[in-house]
C-alpha cells in the first residue's frame, strides 16, 4: 500500500497510508479533535469521517463549528429520531428526514390510530438519549436497486419505496444505527454517541412530497446539540428571540400594523411608527445632505416602457404585480419595482459634463414587488417596501473613490445605530452560467476587482459568493449580527455598468467626446421597513434616546398637578422633546408600569415638592427605582447629552 | 297694465308698470347704472337687458362686474366678430360662438381658399371697432322652426341648419345686430356700442362638434372690453403671467421635469424642487404635531375590496387607472386615488373610546388619478400628486372645534407664504339631484351648517356653492388671490359623516355604547404640486427665504478665493445655511448675472479684502448694486432674522 498527500487547509502537506480515514487524520493531531471529527469534506465533498480516502486529496476536518459539519451532525440526529421512533411505535413508515437551518425533522407515518402530539416528547427524547448512548456506530453499505426493493418491500415502507424509483442502481447506500436502516446518501458522524443534548421542538402536518394531492404525514421537528450547555443556551436565546420578534413588539409598542382590506405584505405604520421612521429618514437625509446626495423624488409609477428599456420587464414582468391599464388610450403603467429607471430618466432631464460628476440623486422611494402570500413575514418580507435608495452617475475613474465614500456612510449609520459587528458579502456572477447576466463580461470584471480591492482598503471583513450578483451589476452587501448573535442582510451597495448603457445616459468628457456614466445603486438601510425590524429585535424594542417615538412619560401623580406636567410639557416640546402625560386617574405605580411596558426611556413623576421646586423626579427605564428631583433645565441638558448622535 | 313688485338684491321691493326692462329698472336708479347695464337676472335667469318683465320678480342688474354680465359682453362680441367676419368674407359659415373663462369664441368655415392667420387680426379688429361704433341693437325675434330653416338654408350655412336640427319649434329665436343675425337663445347687451376694446388673440383649428370625424373649422378667439384701459390691463397681466409660468419657471429654476419614459403628468422633482418641497413638507409637518396631529404612512395601493367598501370603485372604477392583478392567487389591487379608506383602516387597527377623539392621522400622501392625456397642464393638472393630507375623527360634538382648527391652521399657512387675499367657497349639494350623494340627507344637512357657521365665526368671506360638493359630503374651499389678482383654488376641509359608517367605525361613548365617529378631510396646500404651481407663480420664484432651495451664493472673483470661499461655505452649512460656490472662470460680473437668473436670495462676493478681513460683500437678489462688506457672524444673524417664519 502507497502513501497519499494529505493538504489541510492551513496549507500543511502530511503523507498517510492510502486508505486513511478523516478520523485518523484528525487523531494524528489530537485526541481532542479526534474527538470533535463530525465529517470531513475531501476535494469538496462531505464524507464520513470513517470513510477510506484513497488519493491525494485537500482535506478538511468538521466539527460543530463548522455548518456542513453541524447539517450532518442533525442529519444523523434525524436517524436517531427515527430509530426511537420504530423503537416505541413499531410498523412506522417514514418519508425523509434532512437537517434544516435549526436543528432536523423526519416525516413519518405512524401505526393507524396513533395520534402524536407534545406529551410524548419526553417519552421520545428519553428513548434518543438512551439509544445515543449506545455510541452506535452509522454503518455504511452499498447496495443493489434489487436488493433495496427487497428490504423496504420486506419493511412494507411505500415512502422508500418511491424514494427507490428515483435512484439508478449503483448509487444506492444504506447507513444502519443500531436496529434502524435508512436509504440515504450520508453522510454521518462516526456513532451516536456524539449527540448529547436533544429536544423535540413541535409536531405538524406535512403533505408526502408537498402535494396536497398524496398523503398527509406527521412531521417532528427537533434539535439536537453535542453539549447540554449549547441546548439550554439556544433555548434561551429561542425564548428571548420571541419576546423580541419585531411584530410582537411592533404591536405592543404600536409602530405598525397589517389589514386584511387594504392587502398582505402592504404595513401600515401608525403614529409611533411613522415618528421613528421620520427620525431614521431625517438622520440619514442630513448624513447624505452632508455626503453631497441631491435629494429628488419620483412618481410610484411608470410605464410599461420604462421597464422595457431597463430590461425589468423582460426579466421580472410575468412575476410581477402585472400592468395597470388606463381606461382610454391603451397606455399602461408598472408599479415601480426600484427606483434606478426614474433616477436614470432625470439624469438625462439635461445635458451632463465631466465636471458635474459625481451627480448623486437620493430618494426615499417606495417600491413594490410582488410576493407570494406565503412569503410574507412581518416586515422583513412584504409587498411594498421604502427603500433609503440613491444612485450615483460618476466617471470609470471615480467609481472605486465613490464606492469607498458609500462604504463610510453605511459604517456610519451602523455605528449610529448601535450595530458594532458586521461582515460584508461580494456576490459576484455565477462563472458557469454568464448567460444569466446582462452586459459586457469586461465591464463585470472590472467592477467585481474594483468592490473587492476598495472593500479591503476600507479594513471589511468580506467573503465572495460567486452566483449571488443581481442581473445588472455585482454588489456588496452589509451582514449586521445582531444583539443575540444572529446574522441579518442590511445596507446593500451595487455597481452597475449596464442600465446607463440601457438608458443611453452620457456626459461630456474632457476629450470633448460622449461617454456613458458609471452607476452605483446603494442603501445603507436597505429598507426602512427591513432596518426597522431588524434595529427593533436588536435592541428589544428599547430604541436610542433620539429615535424613541415617545421620549418621557410625565406621571402625575394626582390630578392636582396635571396644570403642572402641561407646563412641562410644553417646555419640553419646545426643546422637541417629545412625550405624552398619563392623566389618568389611576396610582402612580399602575403609570409607572405602564410607561415600562411601553418602554419610555425617561419617567417624569410630578407631585407637591416638584410642583413646589419646579423640578420632576426622573426614572430611567428598566432601572428599578427613582433618581430623586432635579430641576427641568438640568434635566433637558442631561436628555439632550445622552440624546445626542 | 297693472304694476308689478320688483324686488332688489339689497332687498328693496319696488314698483314698476307691467312689461318694464331692466333698462329701464337701472334708469330709475341712475343714468349711470342704466350705462352700465349689461343684462338683467330675472327670478334666476338671465335675460337681456331690454326684455320686458311681465310679473312680480326678483331682479338683478348685471354689470361688468358680475361673471354672468361679463359672459352676455362676450358672447355679444361674438356676434360681433362674426358680423365683421361676414363684412371682410362673404360667405363665411358659422358654427358656434360662445364665450369662454377670458373673452370668446367663434368656429366658422371661411369662403374656400381663404386661410386666416395672424395678419389679418388687424383688419379684422378695426372692423369691428367700426361697426361697434354703430350702436346696433342686438334685436331678439322669435321664429318658427321653418322660417328659421328658410332663413338659414337660403344662407347656405349648413352648420346653423345642423344645429337647428336639434331644436323644437316654438323656443327657437334669432338675434340681429346690423346686417348680421344668428341662431341664438341669447341673452345679450343692449347695443354694441358697449364694446370699446377689442383684441384677436389666437387662431386654431377646431374640428365641428369636437369631432374628429368631421370638418376642421376656424377657431378664432378673442377678448374684449368695455374700456381701453382695461384691455391693456389685461395683456400686461398676460404677459406677467408669462413670465411667471411655473412651467417655464420650473425648468429655469430646475424644479421638476417630466419624462416621457416615466409618463405624462407624472412629474419628476429635480434636486432644488425637491428641496423646497421637503422644507415645506417639514414646515406644515411641524405645524402640525403642535396642532395635535399623529403622522401616518401607507401604502400607495390598496385591494379592490377597500374601494368596494369606501364606494370609490362603483363611483369612479370604470374612470380610473384600472385594477393591477397579480401573478397568481388572483388578487386585485388598485392606485390609491386618496388616503382616506387607508387612515380607516389604521382607525379601526384597535378599539377606541370617547376619551381619545379627536384623532388626527396626518399623510403626505401621493395619490393617482387617471386625467386624459389632453387634460395635462405642468404642475397644477396632473396624474400622481402628494395631498398634505389628515383625517380627523371626532364625536359629533367635537365637529365644529375641530373644523375651526382646521381653519385656524389654513390661515396659518397661507399667512406664512404670503398669501394675504383669499376667500371661501363652501360646496354643498344640488338639492335637485339628490341621488348624486352617498348618505343620509339629515347628515348632510347638519354638516352643511356647521360649516357655514363655523367659517362665519373665524371672519371668513365665503360664497356658497350648490352642486359643487363631492359625493361623500360638503366641503369649504379656501381660494386664494396671487400677485396678479388671479384665483386659485388651495386648501380644502371636509366634513364627512358617510365614510365611517362604510368602514363601520366605531367608538365607544361615555355611555358605554358603540357610536359612529365624524371624520373630517383637510389638505392646507391641497396637493404639493399644485400648491408649488401657484407658490412659484405667485412669488415669480422669487420664493420666501427659509423656503428657496439654494439660499446663498458664494462669488469668488478669483480662483485665488476658492478656499476661503469653502471655508465660509463649510460656516454657512453648520448653521444650514444652503448654497453653492460659482468655482467657473467667469467674470465676476457674470456669476452675479447668472446668480441673478436662478434668482438666489443672497450673494456673497469673495475677493482679497473679504479674504484678508475675513468678511463677505453682500448683494441681494434684484437690488443692483453691492450692500458692502460685513463680518460672517453679522451675515449669519441678518440672514437667520430675514429666514424666521
Amino acid at each position: 500500500m502507497s502513501n497519499i498527500q494529505i493538504t489541510l487547509p492551513d496549507g500543511s502537506v502530511r503523507e498517510f497510508p492510502q486508505g486513511t480515514t478523516g478520523l485518523q487524520i484528525a487523531q494524528s493531531i489530537s485526541e481532542g479533535l479526534m474527538r470533535n471529527v463530525l465529517a470531513a469534506k475531501v476535494n469538496g465533498e462531505v464524507i464520513d469521517a470513517t470513510r477510506a480516502i484513497i488519493q491525494d486529496a485537500q482535506v478538511q476536518l468538521l466539527t460543530w463549528k463548522d455548518t456542513e459539519g453541524k447539517a450532518t451532525f442533525w442529519h444523523s440526529s434525524a436517524h436517531l429520531l427515527a430509530e426511537a421512533i420504530e423503537a416505541i411505535y413499531p410498523n412506522t413508515k417514514f418519508g425523509i428526514g434532512p437537517a434544516i437551518e435549526n436543528g432536523f425533522y423526519y416525516d413519518i407515518e405512524l401505526p393507524e390510530g396513533k395520534l402524536l402530539s407534545q406529551n410524548d416528547f419526553e417519552e421520545i427524547e428519553k428513548k434518543m438519549l438512551e439509544l445515543a448512548r449506545l455510541k452506535s456506530e452509522y454503518k455504511r453499505t452499498e447496495v443493489s436497486k434489487a436488493d433495496a426493493l427487497r428490504y423496504f418491500t420486506e419493511k412494507g415502507d411505500e415512502y422508500k419505496l418511491e424514494l427507490l424509483e428515483g435512484l439508478a442502481d449503483g448509487s444506492i447506500t444504506f447507513y444502519q444505527q443500531g436496529n434502524f436502516t435508512d436509504l440515504c446518501r450520508g453522510p454521518h458522524i462516526p456513532n451516536t454517541g456524539f449527540i448529547k443534548a436533544i429536544k423535540l421542538m413541535n409536531v405538524a402536518g406535512a403533505y408526502w412530497r408537498g402535494d396536497v394531492s398524496r398523503k398527509q404525514l406527521t412531521r417532528i421537528y427537533a434539535i439536537t446539540f453535542p453539549q447540554d450547555k449549547e441546548l439550554k443556551e439556544y433555548l434561551t436565546l429561542l425564548e428571548e428571540a420571541k419576546k423580541r420578534d419585531h411584530r410582537k413588539l411592533g404591536k405592543e409598542l404600536e409602530l405598525f400594523t397589517f389589514s386584511e382590506n387594504v392587502g398582505m405584505g402592504l404595513p401600515l405604520w401608525l403614529p409611533k411608527g411613522t415618528l421613528l421612521r421620520e427620525r431614521l429618514e431625517q438622520f440619514l437625509r442630513k448624513a447624505q445632505i452632508k455626503s453631497g446626495y441631491s435629494p429628488v423624488v419620483t412618481p410610484h409609477i411608470g410605464s410599461k416602457k420604462l421597464y422595457e428599456i431597463s430590461g425589468h420587464w423582460e426579466k421580472y414582468g410575468a412575476d410581477s404585480f402585472q400592468p395597470i391599464k388606463t381606461p382610454e388610450e391603451g397606455e399602461e403603467f408598472l408599479l415601480k419595482p426600484m427606483n434606478c429607471p426614474h433616477h436614470c430618466e432625470i439624469y438625462k432631464s439635461k445635458p451632463r459634463s465631466y465636471k458635474e460628476l459625481p451627480i448623486r440623486f437620493a430618494e426615499f422611494g417606495t417600491v413594490y414587488r410582488y410576493e407570494q402570500s406565503g412569503e410574507l413575514h412581518g416586515l422583513t418580507r412584504v409587498r411594498g417596501f421604502t427603500q433609503d435608495d440613491a444612485h450615483i452617475f460618476c466617471r470609470p475613474d471615480q467609481v472605486k473613490d465613490e464606492f469607498g465614500k458609500v462604504i463610510d456612510l453605511v459604517l456610519y449609520v451602523f455605528k449610529s445605530l448601535g450595530f458594532t459587528e458586521y461582515t460584508a458579502q461580494v456576490s459576484i456572477r455565477d462563472k458557469s452560467n454568464q448567460t444569466k447576466y446582462l452586459g459586457d463580461p469586461a465591464d463585470w470584471e472590472k467592477a467585481e476587482k474594483g468592490i473587492e480591492e476598495v472593500a479591503i482598503e476600507k479594513g471589511l471583513n468580506i467573503v465572495v459568493e460567486e452566483g449571488e450578483a443581481a442581473f445588472y451589476g455585482p454588489k456588496l452587501d452589509f451582514m449586521v449580527k445582531d444583539a443575540l448573535g444572529r446574522k441579518w442582510q442590511l445596507g446593500t451597495v451595487q455597481v452597475d455598468y449596464q442600465l446607463p448603457k440601457r438608458f443611453e445616459l452620457e456626459y461630456i468628457g474632457s476629450d470633448n467626446q460622449r461617454h456613458c456614466p458609471v452607476m452605483i445603486h446603494r442603501a445603507p438601510f436597505g429598507s426602512m421597513e427591513r432596518f426597522i425590524a431588524v434595529l427593533t429585535e436588536h435592541c428589544a424594542g428599547n430604541f436610542p434616546l433620539w429615535l424613541a417615538p415617545e421620549q418621557v412619560a410625565i406621571l402625575p401623580i394626582s390630578e392636582k398637578f396635571h396644570d403642572y406636567a402641561q407646563e412641562v410639557q410644553a417646555i419640553l416640546e419646545e426643546r422637541d422633546i417629545r412625550g405624552y402625560i398619563d392623566e389618568r386617574s389611576e396610582k402612580v405605580q399602575r403609570k409607572i408600569r405602564d410607561a415600562e411596558v411601553k418602554k419610555i426611556p425617561f419617567m417624569l413623576i410630578i407631585g407637591e415638592k416638584e410642583q413646589t421646586d419646579k423640578t420632576v423626579s426622573i426614572r430611567k427605564h428598566g432601572e428599578g427605582a427613582d433618581e430623586g428631583s432635579i430641576d427641568l433645565p438640568t434635566f433637558i441638558s442631561r436628555f439632550e447629552a445622552e440624546a445626542k448622535l
